[in-house]
């Protein structure tokens, strides 16, 4: 749930003057998102996404992120496309935040999906990635395997609270990452956040992706490897290799992966499955108890990890040779 | 913020089967209203509001809530309007919870009313009062003079924590309220809870009243009473009879009050600043410390008290004889 700023009728009205999409007509604050504050406004000719950039984004990099969406956008990819102001600009502030306002998708995500919504999300991993290639600005992925360790160190404290052994298990874990990491893969621009909550469905047909506010220039196996851990698993934490088949066939179709990727397929799902391990579990450590938001399971990645260090190849996976 | 009920897109679109508004496009949990989940639907026939009704709201109030609502809109109040499901019901139950689906209203919410945004509303106030002169269904306040002293032994271990002193002053008004407050002026359906939130303009126009969850069978006056505490304060407590006037002189054009009525103005205002002074109180002492979520403040309407209290007639609220 993300409201964190308040906006008044009139601040928006205000912000609104410097855009050609009519007269503001309702706006509601909208449970969506943990990093920023947004809100559904309906003017005179449609509906229209507000994003209130709160501290966790950096500002400067706000220009890749709407650039990113645009070029993107362009391209044929379904993604909200930042609506430009009336100079030109994608960027503004509201109530002292940066803002910016995007198209609406309609859409709904899926939160039981079956193969053929994996195999939807496959095909449309791969087109973003292609329509990335020639997207000029770069990002630093600012959650690579170069910031785990500082994340594991911040978390070791009181890790073990969460789970006995957890902070052991985990330092191994990133010993064998950190010699094994491959690093001169094909890389571009990933979404690096695909969950299902991001990829919205009308029917069967996958109608639009959101939330790039994680993309950044990196391996896009890797990519491919957070999507197998985010889609593919049973809520009993079993991988399932038919959905996991149907992604990368679909995936496959429109980018082939190459044997160096491929090889390098169960090393990155393991280095995904630690990101998310790392990250909720200090989101776990950091809440407060008694309070009112309960932060994600970080124990589901460390089953998913254990998973993927079983796996002896991409076949695993249900990579087809 | 309020989303209290997670909602499938799954369980929504098999609820929205059973009524005649269309395919679910999309739906978007809002941060409106802190009694119940509200969501934002988009269906193919246009936006409608979901309600999923929390433990706060008794169930069997809710025939009250929704018959009142469409006798209000069917006699030209513009208010949310149940929407019928196929079997002619307006309650139905999504994840569990009793839910009901009424039409959406554009509109905002002004945060610093002017004069003339005080006349609108008291017409509309007005407006309800008289439309409601027919509904056949009654409904006790819960929130009634009866209930105060419960509430206040209820806030009184602690109560001092937030002023020293408050309790004091709370037991004293109690007990003149008690011995003053009117008994026989006329009675009707009132909303309770006519809060600039709850209230939308578009422009200078009013469009619309919402959130009836609050809304019972009282004093027509105590009303009216609500509204001048919670419209015609400035942000520094002090009373701006200009606004009360605007609001008086407008309800008065569609329901004139009775020397009775005016003369019980004074002690409904205290009445009405001491309901919201205690619900506040027990909400503020019941938000456990370092909580996300701050509490509305208490002594805004403990100060609203004071003023009431040096009040020597109607006309000290604008009211012009």
């Amino acid at each position: 749930m993300a409201v964190y700023t308040d906006v008044t009728a009139e601040d928006l009205a205000n912000f609104l003057t410097r855009y050609d999409i009519g007269e503001l007509l309702s706006y509601k604050g909208i449970a969506e998102g943990v990093e920023n504050s947004n809100f559904l406004v309906h003017t005179s000719t449609g509906t229209f996404i507000l994003t209130l950039y709160e501290k966790r984004v950096a500002e400067g990099d706000l220009p890749f992120f709407l650039a990113l969406m645009e070029h993107l956008a362009a391209r044929g990819i379904t993604c909200p496309q930042p609506v430009k102001n009336k100079e030109g600009g994608m960027l503004g502030r509201v109530a002292g935040k940066p803002a910016a306002i995007v198209t609406f998708l309609d859409g709904l995500w899926i939160r039981r999906p079956n193969p053929g919504h994996c195999a939807a999300l496959g095909e449309a991993l791969a087109r973003l990635h292609v329509a990335g290639a020639d997207f000029p600005m770069r990002r630093a992925n600012a959650l690579s395997i170069d910031n785990w360790r500082p994340l594991y160190e911040h978390a070791r404290p009181r890790g073990d609270s969460v789970q006995p052994g957890l902070c052991g298990e985990i330092a191994k874990e990133l010993d064998a990452l950190e010699r094994a990491w491959p690093r001169a893969l094909p890389a571009g621009v990933i979404h690096a956040d695909l969950f299902p909550d991001n990829v919205f469905f009308l029917g069967n047909r996958l109608s639009g992706l959101i939330d790039f506010y994680f993309a950044c220039t990196d391996t896009l196996a890797y990519d491919v490897a957070i999507c197998l851990n985010a889609w593919c698993f049973e809520p009993d934490h079993a991988y399932n290799i038919t959905k996991g088949r149907a992604l990368l066939k679909a995936y496959a179709k429109v980018r082939a992966l190459s044997a160096e990727e491929r090889d390098a397929l169960p090393v990155l799902a393991r280095g995904a499955a630690m990101r998310f391990l790392l990250t909720r579990l200090v989101d776990w450590l950091a809440v407060p108890n008694g309070a009112l938001v309960k932060p994600k399971d970080p124990l589901e990645y460390f089953r998913k990890l254990r998973f993927h260090r079983s796996v002896r190849s991409a076949a695993d996976y249900g990579f087809d040779a």
